[in-house]
């Protein structure tokens, strides 16, 4: 189980990057819109909810003065990854600096900006899963081939 | 009544120059650790006491990943005033750029890097209290007089 | 009552931004333009004005090479709040550095960039507003729990 | 089981942060030499008995043009934790945005710059590996909560 | 012969500009499809064909986190001239990072960023080439006198 | 005559780096301390001044969100050259931001950082005095011929 | 007389809006191609006819790696002034910092990038040939009085 | 033959850097102090003799507004190779973005920053050199494997 978390309603999309990923390769994953800056009670209880349900990765998504990671990390000892989401100015350069330089002990592995770094959150997120999981491992594996497949053939 | 908090012990010495241009005004300030990220719970707690106590300013020390204003700003209505503080590496440019694209409605007024940062926070914190405190209102003309003479003094 | 400046007619709907926010509000506040760098004297009046009508807060938005937060806190001992705005090159980080850096004793609390800046300062200016005026107090209280709500139910 | 993999015996130092850490809680961890550029098939080979010897997850440390974790993530399906090492010039914000934007489907998980980010990195594999192991885990949030504790002691 | 590598299929209309230009000096040149990180025994298959045809120059030209040219660099030691590709966020200065700083003994001539870093690349291959192919040279000589004489001439 | 104008008194070495050039070259040059934040006032009285007295050219130096030149430049139609320097933090890129994107019709002539940007200054300012004193042109050819003696001769 | 150099065909339309002031001013100006790197010696022949043609001040405008700038600095005791043009990629920031840092002797005073840059330039140009011509220097108070009086009545 | 080039006297310890590499490996190289800012009629001779001679690499090592790398690829058809040098402001950046967007037709391969910059300089010039020199082919080979056996033997 993953727990997808964007701070509003207007990043939804990116969420459903990583849902789709997450569908293809059979794992539950669900999309929460939660603004630490807007509803810090409401984030509370999301995580809180998110360890309850037995949430093995909280994937982050958040753009400008981007704290949802940072703040989710603070409240969790599952491992949290971060996404960062480029605002209308400074072209996300701000939300990857908001997130690199965690302080000793509360970590949030980053995983890129917008849908790619989304979509790599949720295939490092599977590849954790997969630690424990033989199935989804092959599958991950099956997967790994096939990209460098598609791309030797890409030489026609 | 101004309450400022750092994230670490290691820090204090910020919080200390701001306390002694409080002193100097003879405005209260109280200083504060507590980390947005090792003790988010803490912190919230502290906000509140602040709120209690009749704080009317919150400033916030952080460096790094620096969530600890946006974090109070979620927490809080009062005017929060946020400075930078330069980690290991990077600079002061990532606490930065950490705080100062806030979303719409939660803002933090950034007032700079380290020791310079922190006075001036101290300073703008003085001129809100001094909206309502004619006499520190005063105290404030006088020092603005002041460096105004001593900089044409400075030309012997 | 506020004093929103910025430096060219061309800037203005972003001051607009604000006027509607204090507006929704039932603050008073006035707009001007008013250019650091092409009309000094002119810009010398407005803050002198400001002054006699009993401003509190100046919001001051400029892009480039961004003085005129800087010069408006040099005449003036009420908060000044800075708002960077994006020129044709350099997305805005180069008004965000004309700012964030102001010499001990002159403080700008920045708020951001843009529109959103520019909201951010109206709601900072609001909420030192509100520090001596119990109604504004509440009316910021339930914008705060309303946003709240909003993201909670954007979880539908 | 962990594998660290540094470039160059001179960034040992960092490496050794992290087995310190895995100690403390009692995972075994393994730290190797192994650089993508001067030594490019050792490295396979390293990735190699890495996963014969269940290795769950691939801690990189590297700097300037930082491909060590990007390399030994295009050869694994486990997942691979990036941390940056600042070289003599630019300050790490290089070997930052080496590892950043890796393509999709390959994901690093960037734990952050020097000392700190290797700490994170080696608590973040902590925290992979704490999904299957409860012991684990509650050392984790005994660890979690000395943090809070220390934190609120430091206003003592 | 030289060989020009590319990490995607996307990213090809780069490699035919430089492809195009070979063709105009009457130089061979042979496209790849090859990714670092998606493919990269493949891409040690490609290097190692290349040595055998008797390639004098490896052109790479990668986005993101790019990490081609310096893999290439460190399994041959054929020079190795690398392009930056813009990649969607960040404005290619990460692909560019992620070059400049190879460590001492494998190297890679970076030589710019999209179509025109592209055009360099194979302007110095050429270069390269020339030296020991009379014809070649000359044909570079013309070539210069004729943008000089361009350039005088756009004086009308 | 040519006016120097530092923001405080702690920066007065890069303004009599810039003396002793002018003294070299017989050119009077007059060092003032005028801060655009702390003595507003005091800066319009010097600039005034130094139009009365004649100045040619006015050499501005500042650090930080680096105002001077451009207040300097919004009061006179005399050439106005910027020096920036560096604050404790952002190395000068701050101050070099401060200064190169002036509005259309207040030109503020940036010469570079610290120094080296000072010297700079002094020699552009030496320049635009020779054009009309041919005395001090030959000065300034006989210099431009002696460095390029001395470089040659560093091959010796 | 003022001599605009560009390093291609392509940006002469910058050149065009530094014509287009000087003729508003009455000033000779003329226009030139002449690349740094695509014809260096034809740049030398046209800065001696310029230094012939007696020149008083050099404007260069340069995009990508800006050499122009620093070359005909190099040639030339005249004041030569810089404007930076954006090339695709880097947004301007390379042009601006190959100009920022000339080494001592060898001034350059940067005006700017792009549009403005160059209009800056221009009226800089005019405030040095103002110094010995009172016509001009009438002209240039009037402008600035009409920047000021424009600014003013943007309040209407 | 090679030809490695400085601006200054100071830079020359760079220099011999490269020239040690070149002892080492029996290739005879030639450093020359030419500044392409103050001896540009020098700079013009030297790298006339370098062409005379036979050179085959150009070396090119500067700092600031780096253009010495750049003049030289302007004057000839021989490969350039830069290295940027940092001065006391920017940490190196300036005299990389000085270098890093040469226009289409005059290449200039970027090695890299400092010390390490030139070294790869001079290996990417010997690799160059060996395309044609069998002998000096096999030592890079000898020396590749060299650094690979010592990162392998690094594990102790």
């Amino acid at each position: 189980m993953v727990y997808i978390l964007l701070g509003s309603k207007s990043d939804q999309e990116y969420g459903k990057t990583a849902v789709d990923i997450f569908e293809q390769f059979g794992v539950k994953a669900s999309l929460w819109v939660a603004s630490a800056h807007r509803a810090p009670r409401w984030l509370h209880e999301v995580v809180a909810k998110g360890e309850k349900a037995g949430v093995k990765v909280f994937i982050c998504g958040a753009g400008g003065a981007a704290h949802l990671p940072g703040v989710v990390a603070s409240l969790t000892c599952r491992p949290v990854l971060g996404v960062g989401i480029a605002a209308k100015y400074l072209g996300g350069i701000d939300s990857m600096l908001s997130l690199v330089q965690m302080p000793s002990g509360v970590p949030v592995g980053f995983c890129g900006l917008g849908e790619t770094g989304m979509k790599n959150a949720a295939y490092l997120a599977l590849q954790i899963l997969a630690l424990e999981d033989k199935k989804l491992a092959s599958k991950l594996h099956e997967y790994k081939k096939k990209m460098e497949e598609e791309n030797r053939k890409a030489n026609g």
